[in-house]
C-alpha cells in the first residue's frame, strides 16, 4: 500500500446500518431477531458478524454500527470488539438516510476529512480479496470528491433490485460516472439493461466523504439535515438523550438512494466502481437455498441445529428448534421450524412469505412478528 | 326386539383389542400414545372412545378392553365407564389370538354361553344404525354355532386388506358361508375379486360363541390354548399375576385370522355378514386426509389444536402443539406437528412413513418412537 492509500485509509470509517426485519425470512427473522442476527449461510457466524469480519481488514477499530435500541444487547454480544462509542442506537427505525447521515455527522465531528463507507449488515459477499480491492478503489475515488457506489455486475435480469446506469470512465482504474439510478424495472426492461452492459445492480453500498453526503442532504432535505446536525452536536454530551428523545421520531423517513444518491448523480457527483465479487442479498429462503446448494440440484440444505431425516426431498430446512424433522417426497421445499411458528412452502412461493406476514400483522398476531 | 334377540343379546359381550402402534401414523402415533388414543376424525373423541360409544347400544355394561399395561391409565381416563373387571392388561403385545382368546376364556368362565364380538379400537365406522343391525344379525348367526365375520363391501380394488371369499347364502337374511380367507392380493387379483362380487374386505371383526373359538384354538394351537385356559382359571384370583408373569411372554404370537378364522372356514364353521356401513381403517395420513375432506378437492383439513394460515394449500395438518403453522403453495401435503418431531410429506408418500420409522428404530432413536 502506498502512502497516499495509507493516508486515505486513515480517514476511512466503515458504517454498518443494521436494520430491516426481512419479512420474507419470517418466521426466522422477527422484529426482535432480524435477519442480520442469524446465521443464514452456515458459516457458523451471523450475517452481522460476517459483515464485521469482512470490513475488519479495511477498517480495524474504525467500524460503526447503527442499529435499533432493541438489538443493542444482541449486537454487543455478537461483536465483542465493537467500541461502544461506535454504536448508534435508534429508538425507532427512520430509514437509511437518518441512520447513515447521523453516522456521517458524528464521525465528521471527530475527523472532518472522514470518508465513510456504508455496508448493509445482511448481505453475503464471497471473494474477500476482490471485495477489499473494490472498496479501496472506491475510497480513492471518493477522496477526489465523489459519492461512490459499488455496482454489482448483473448475473440475470433481476426485477428485485434497482439499477445503476453508468457513464464515462473516470479514472485509470475501473470507476465510471453514474448517469442515474433507476428503480426496480420490469423483466423486459431488466433484460435490456443487462444486455446493454451499461447497468449494474445497486446494492446500496456508498463510499463518500461524510462532508459531501451532508452537503447534498442540506440541499435536498434541509430540515432533516438540520435535525441530524443538531443530534450530532449533542452526541456524546449530556444532552444526547434529550435531543434524541425530542428529534429522532420526527425525522423524515427516506432512503438514502432518494435523499442523496439520485440528486447527487444529477449533479455529476456520483461514481460507480464495479464489484466483480459474488454477492447475495439472501432476501428470501429461495435465495438462501440457492446459496447453500451452490447450484447442485436435488440437495436438501440444513441450517441450524435441527436433526433431519430426509427421503427423496430437496430444498432447505432452517431449524431453530432441536426437533427431528422428517421429510418424504418433497422437492424444492422450504421448511422453517421455530419454537412458536412453522413455515412450510416451496422455492417457487418464497416471495409470498411477505404477504403472509402482512396477514399476520393485519390479524393482530404481533407476538409472532 | 323379539325375545330370542333379547336372549341372544344378554349373552353378547363386546371385546375391544386396543393394540398396535400404527407406525404409518408416526409421529402422532407412538409406542406410548398409539393410534387409538388419538382423535383422528375431528369428532372430539379418540378412536377408542368412538369405538366404545359405537358398541354401547349393543353391549352396555358388557364391553371388555384388552390393552397394553402402559396404556392402562390412558384407557381408564378415556373410558370412565369401563368396569375394571372388564379390562385385560397385557404385559407385552402377543398379537390378536392371545388377546381375544384370553378375553373369550375369561368371559366364558362367567357365562359359558357368551357370544363375543371383537372390534378393533382404531377403526372408523359411519352409519351407526347399519352397524348395529349388522352386528345383531352376526350375533344371531353366531348363536347357531358359527364364527361370524363382518365383510366390508369393497369400494375399490385395495391391496391393503385381506379378502373374504363368500359361498352359499346361509339364512333368510344376508349371511353367507365363508369359503376361505385370502391374503392381501396384488392389484390384478384385487380387481378380479371386486369384479366378481364374491369377495369382501376382511376388517377382522369376529362374532362367535367364546366356547367355539376356544374349541377351534384347542385343535389348531393346543399349547397356546392350554396357556390361555390356565390364565383364565387364575383370572381374578391371587395367582393371576404370577400366572401372567410365568406364561404371558411365552405365548405364541399369531393373528386370529391364521389361528382360528382360516382353519375354521375350512371346516365350514365361518359365516360372513355383509357390512354396508362406511368403514375406514385410517391406516395412514392419506386416508385420514381423505376421510376429512370427504372427497372435496383442494381442502386443507386441520386436526388438533394448531393455528394455521394457509395459502394455495391442500391436504392435512395434524397438530399436537399450539404453534402457528403457515403453509404456502403445497398441494396434498401432510404435516404432522408434535413437540419433538415434525413430519412433512405428501398423500402420495404417506405409506413411506413406516420405512422412516424403521430407520429411526435402526438408528436408535427409540425416544421418538
Amino acid at each position: 500500500m502506498n502512502s497516499a492509500n495509507e493516508h486515505i485509509n486513515k480517514h476511512f470509517f466503515a458504517v454498518i446500518p443494521a436494520g430491516g426485519i426481512g419479512s420474507r425470512l419470517w418466521p426466522l427473522s422477527r422484529a426482535a431477531a432480524p435477519k442480520f442476527l442469524h446465521d443464514l449461510t452456515g458459516s457458523g457466524q451471523t450475517l452481522l458478524q460476517d459483515t464485521w469480519d469482512r470490513l475488519l481488514p479495511l477498517a480495524k477499530g474504525r467500524i460503526m454500527v447503527v442499529t435499533g435500541n432493541i438489538h443493542a444487547q444482541a449486537v454487543e454480544e455478537q461483536l465483542p470488539e465493537l467500541d461502544l462509542q461506535n454504536i448508534i442506537l435508534e429508538p425507532t427505525p427512520r430509514d437509511s438516510t437518518a441512520a447513515i447521515a447521523l453516522a456521517a455527522a458524528v464521525l465528521a465531528q471527530r475527523d472532518p476529512d472522514v470518508i465513510i463507507g456504508s455496508f448493509a449488515a445482511d448481505h453475503v459477499i464471497l471473494d474477500q480479496a476482490l471485495f477489499e480491492a473494490t472498496v479501496k478503489e472506491a475510497i480513492e475515488v471518493a477522496a477526489t470528491g465523489k459519492i461512490v457506489t459499488i455496482g454489482l455486475r448483473p448475473t440475470e435480469p433481476s426485477v428485485a433490485f434497482g439499477y445503476i446506469h453508468k457513464g464515462e470512465r473516470l479514472s485509470t482504474k475501473s470507476a465510471c460516472e453514474v448517469l442515474n439510478f433507476v428503480e426496480k424495472p420490469n423483466i423486459k426492461i431488466a433484460k435490456q439493461y443487462v444486455d446493454s452492459g451499461d447497468y449494474f445492480w445497486n446494492a446500496g453500498m456508498y463510499i463518500a466523504p461524510a462532508k459531501l453526503l451532508l452537503e447534498v442532504l442540506k440541499e435536498t432535505e434541509p430540515e432533516l439535515h438540520e435535525s441530524i446536525m443538531a443530534l450530532a452536536s449533542a452526541w456524546g454530551t449530556k444532552t444526547q438523550e434529550s435531543e434524541m428523545a425530542k428529534r429522532w421520531d420526527k425525522l423524515k423517513k427516506i432512503a438514502i438512494d432518494y435523499a442523496i444518491a439520485e440528486p447527487a448523480a444529477k449533479k455529476g457527483l456520483v461514481a460507480v466502481v464495479p464489484g466483480e465479487f459474488e454477492w447475495h442479498d439472501v432476501g428470501d429462503f429461495a435465495s438462501i437455498a440457492e446459496l447453500q446448494s451452490q447450484g447442485r440440484k436435488g440437495n436438501l440444505a440444513v441450517l441450524g441445529h435441527g436433526r433431519v431425516l430426509a427421503d427423496s426431498s430437496s430444498g432447505i430446512l432452517v431449524s431453530d428448534t432441536g426437533r427431528l424433522v422428517a421429510l418424504i417426497g418433497l422437492e424444492d421445499v422450504i421448511v422453517v421450524d421455530t419454537p412458536d411458528a412453522l413455515l412450510i412452502t416451496t422455492k417457487e412461493h418464497a416471495q409470498k412469505v411477505k404477504s403472509l406476514v402482512d396477514v399476520l400483522k393485519a390479524s393482530g398476531h404481533s407476538e409472532l412478528l
